[in-house]
């Protein structure tokens, strides 16, 4: 059943690892980079490998083309005009959304030009997001009928309720500055430095232990929606494991030391 | 019952529907529009008549003055000093903000003058909020030795927390800015634009598919306490519903043959 | 078990208390206030007298020195490398935090220099902070190779999801402006002017009547993990219990004869 995708995502979704850096390309600028099917199965065959890659400390998300993305393929859509297809379309969108945040290591999307609906969810979904200054973005299936339920989910748990929902009844862009200044992203850059930024980010992180990371990803995330007294003693705990591993020794005593760490553990 | 209420309200609450927007208007200026008993019941009885009213497309609370609403009316409350009356008071109270985000279509408010104590709920309770630049803010209470718990909840749900606990413990007034910056109010226009900011607003979301609109508001308030994996499996049966409807299929047809889409649906 | 941390206590933890105001100063400048064992023991013993002291209106949290607090104590964590010492550690470093939430009265971070790790995390967990405009705030444990868990829990309860995150994944100080503007404090001063800022948001809280503060902050922290009809109802019960107070009764006659309020309650 895969191998279709698996063929045709060999063109529309690029992969590029160096040092320690996975990225991921949108590669069909021509259809803007919308998530078709196809698209979305080479996402999550992506996701799938890159969950299982030990080696890796970080993930860049970025573009080809004028449009980073632009959602779901509406063609395809409305040549699949039947109510299971469009459930099983949007349960496996959602899959692939997940699959980010439940990836072991940071998902850093490097956002240029537009990003609409689902598009607009996927830079959300990432750990971080940083866009060229002209980039802009809309959760813009209100224009055509559909409002844009599942980039819903998580442009709400970034950006402030009023503001959520005034892009989603109104489907009006909103410019990168405005992108940073709601937390819809972590950063920007002018378009000509875009490119810098993202390696600048990633070259930080990857100067960090490689164990910290992992750890600091899946907790970060889990203890969000406990109560306080729980994602304390979750937290103390997971920390505590977080002093049993090498690298916080090395980490400490290199501090203490003033020297630069080495680290040991991934 | 409910015949006094019903008919002060004529007097202190206006209805003024136009092009599918319902306007109501707070019209007890002398008393900064107070929610007294009254006002409450005229507020929950306006809302209950719009909830059933399947035609309109958004409403919008104003009021008359140089207040938008001060909270609840001092003077009636301590002339009934039983806390049997203010449990009731303000279950009343907090049945009239839940009816706002209970009512299938989205409510503005368009703030002008202060916005104190539980008129400032008034504002975080909506959907969307535009306010004039002079507008203030401030959840008061605190001055007459009152917290404003109620408030609370609907300002906590919107606001940074510390930013939050200020307010209340403080009952500093801020500005529309600083309501804007907050979140509290999604838009601000210069004093004499108000309504005319307001009128763009309501004829943008006029302009989008009613049945799209109603779809996206309940969703979109459902999915925020639950969890990720919950909120997408709903949002994804939520929009397969959605994509089933006359006004996605005409909207995506209309985009894909980039003509005007012609709304049916309700 | 305790007495050499209450000996102790005397020396790196100061307190003062003057009009209501309980001012703790973290005392031990040259090992930049670290939260050593002896550090967070003195600050659970006070946070437990001033738990029980009735007519405190407010709590400041200072520290002498160039810095407020670089959080853990990294050399005495490296010579006790044991799993249960590092649960033991965190558990009290939380169970302190968790005081500050459950303290009556609302705890303010007054801010110099920096506040890094743990002391970050004791920033974002009182409920009001003002910063001098020098101040700098990181979560830098990543930079040791220890992702800052338990920070994590109060920072992402404070600030939007990506400036958290990317704040935990880098390590990288922001300034007091940004601290503003993220919501990690409620307030900025120019750093000469710190004390009296304190000081005229402490006199501002202690002119308020006692029992509606106590009652609010309870209130406050209580509901906002609630689902809103929840928050409504236990919201509005706090209320009516509010105005059968003395101090509420009072505060609105004062109110509306426009005279000033004699708080009676505490």
């Amino acid at each position: 059943m895969n191998a279709p995708y698996a063929a045709a995502s060999q063109d529309i979704l690029l992969r590029e690892d160096r040092d320690g850096v996975a990225t991921l390309t949108l590669n069909r600028p021509a259809h803007f980079n919308a998530l078709s099917e196809e698209m979305l199965a080479a996402l999550q065959s992506a996701f799938d490998a890159l969950a299982d890659d030990g080696d890796l400390r970080c993930v860049v998300i970025r573009a080809n083309g004028r449009a980073f993305c632009a959602g779901h393929d509406l063609k395809q859509m409305r040549a699949n005009p039947r109510q299971d297809y469009y459930e099983d379309l949007f349960a496996r969108c959602s899959r692939v959304m997940q699959s980010i945040v439940n990836l072991p290591i940071p998902v850093i999307a490097q956002v240029q030009g537009l990003a609409t609906a689902a598009g607009c969810q996927l830079v959300a979904t990432c750990d971080l997001a940083v866009a060229a200054e002209s980039a802009t973005f809309a959760v813009s299936g209100i224009n055509v009928g559909l409002f844009c339920s599942t980039p819903a989910v998580a442009l709400s748990r970034n950006v402030p309720p009023k503001r959520a929902f005034e892009m989603l009844v109104t489907g009006r862009f909103i410019t990168a500055s405005e992108a940073l200044a709601n937390g819809l992203v972590s950063g920007t850059a002018p378009d000509a430095e875009l490119d810098s930024a993202v390696a600048a980010l990633t070259a930080e992180i990857c100067s960090k232990s490689p164990v910290a990371i992992r750890t600091g990803k899946a907790m970060f995330n889990r203890q969000r929606s406990m109560s306080l007294e729980d994602a304390y003693a979750y937290a103390g705990n997971v920390m505590a494991c977080n002093m049993m591993a090498e690298d916080a020794a090395e980490g400490i005593d290199a501090f203490i030391a003033k020297r630069k760490p080495e680290w040991k553990g991934r």
